[in-house]
C-alpha cells in the first residue's frame, strides 16, 4: 500500500490512473466530501457520466459492485470496497455561479469547479468538458414522492474511504469540497492513494 | 397559435429556438416520450445539465415553474405550462448501446441518440456533446431510500402537452422515443409547437 497523498481544504489536484490501478479516497477527519471525475486517458472527450451510470446500474445510490461509466457507454471505474455507501451523483461541482447563488452573504470562492478546471486544464480538459462529478461522501437525499433535494452533512466518520478499479486509463480530477453545505460548514482535507 | 409539427416515431429533429419564443411538446396518442436537449445557439458549448438544473431548482421533478439551467449556470428554457407533471431528467438518450444492454434479443437502434445526433450535426454538435436530455413524459420513479429507479409508461394522455420559454437563443433537438421501456413498448409519434 501506497502513501496517502493530501488534497489540502477547498483545493483540487489530478492524475492519472492505469488499467486496473485502485485508488482509495480517504476522509481524513470524517464529514467532508470530494468531488470525483474521470476521463479517458487516451482520448478526453471520453468523460464520466451520471445518466449513463443511471442507465445502467439502474439506481442513484451507488456503492461496493456498482460501476461508474462513461458518455460513451463503457465502464471507467468499478466501487470495489466503501466503508461509507452514501455519496451523490446528482449535483454539479460548486463555483463561483453557486456560490454567489447560494451564499450571498459570503465571500465567493471558485469552488471545485474553478479547482477542478485549473487541475485538468493541463490534460487539455476545458471547463465546458466538466459534468456532474462523482461526489463521494457526499450526502444528498432525494424525496421520492417529490423529487425534492437536501443537502445534508456526509456520514463519514474519520479515516473511512472507498476505493475504485480504473477500468481504463483514466485522467482523475479530485477535490476536498469547498461548499459550505455539502461538508456542514467546515473545510477539511481529504487524502487519496493509488494502489 | 402556429400548426404543430409532427416527429415520426424513433426519429428527431432539430431546430432554433429563438429567445422569449414557447416550445410546445405534445404527446398525440398518449404515453410517448420526447427527449429535450438545447444548446446556447451563439456557442453550442453551451448546454442543458441536469445536475446545475437539480442544483438551483433543488429537485429532480420538475414542472411549471421550474428553469431548465446549462453547464454555464445560465438559465435557457423555464417551464410556463404543464398539463403532466411527470418527466425525467436523469437518464440519457437510448442508443445503440443501451439497446444491446436491455433489449438483448431485440433489433438494435440508434436510438434518440443517433437520432439526436444526426439531426444536431448540422450545428456543428458532436456525439460527444449529447448529455442527459430532459426526457419529456418520461416516467421514471426513484426510491428515496434505496436509490433504485423504474422505467414506466408515461401518465401523458393523448393531447396532453408541456410548453417550455425559451430565455435565451437556442438550438433544440428533440425526438420521438425509440426506446421499448419508457413508452410501454409502443412507438408513436410527438408532435410541437413554436410561437
Amino acid at each position: 500500500m501506497t502513501d496517502a497523498i493530501t488534497i489540502a481544504p477547498r483545493t483540487g489536484t489530478a492524475f492519472h490512473l492505469k488499467q486496473w490501478q485502485s485508488l482509495t479516497v480517504v476522509d481524513p477527519e470524517g464529514g467532508q466530501v470530494s468531488d470525483l471525475l474521470a476521463y479517458n486517458a487516451n482520448d478526453v472527450r471520453e468523460v464520466i457520466s451520471n445518466g449513463r451510470t443511471f442507465d445502467y446500474e439502474e439506481t442513484t445510490q451507488l456503492t461496493t459492485g456498482n460501476k461508474l461509466w462513461s458518455n460513451r457507454s463503457q465502464v471507467m471505474l468499478e466501487i470495489v470496497a466503501d466503508e461509507v455507501g452514501i455519496h451523490d451523483f446528482l449535483l454539479t461541482p460548486c463555483s463561483e455561479a453557486t456560490f454567489k447563488h447560494f451564499y450571498p452573504d459570503k465571500p465567493v470562492h471558485r469552488g471545485c469547479f474553478g479547482n477542478l478546471a485549473e487541475a485538468l486544464e493541463p490534460y487539455g480538459i476545458e471547463p465546458d468538458d466538466i459534468p456532474c462529478a462523482f461526489n463521494v461522501f457526499m450526502n444528498v437525499p432525494v424525496d421520492g414522492r417529490s423529487g425534492r433535494i437536501e443537502v445534508l452533512p456526509p456520514t463519514s466518520k474519520a479515516g473511512e474511504s472507498v476505493t475504485f478499479r480504473a477500468e481504463m486509463d483514466l485522467v482523475i480530477g479530485l477535490t476536498a469540497c469547498s461548499a459550505y453545505a455539502s461538508n456542514g460548514g467546515s473545510f477539511k482535507p481529504i487524502a487519496y492513494r493509488v494502489d
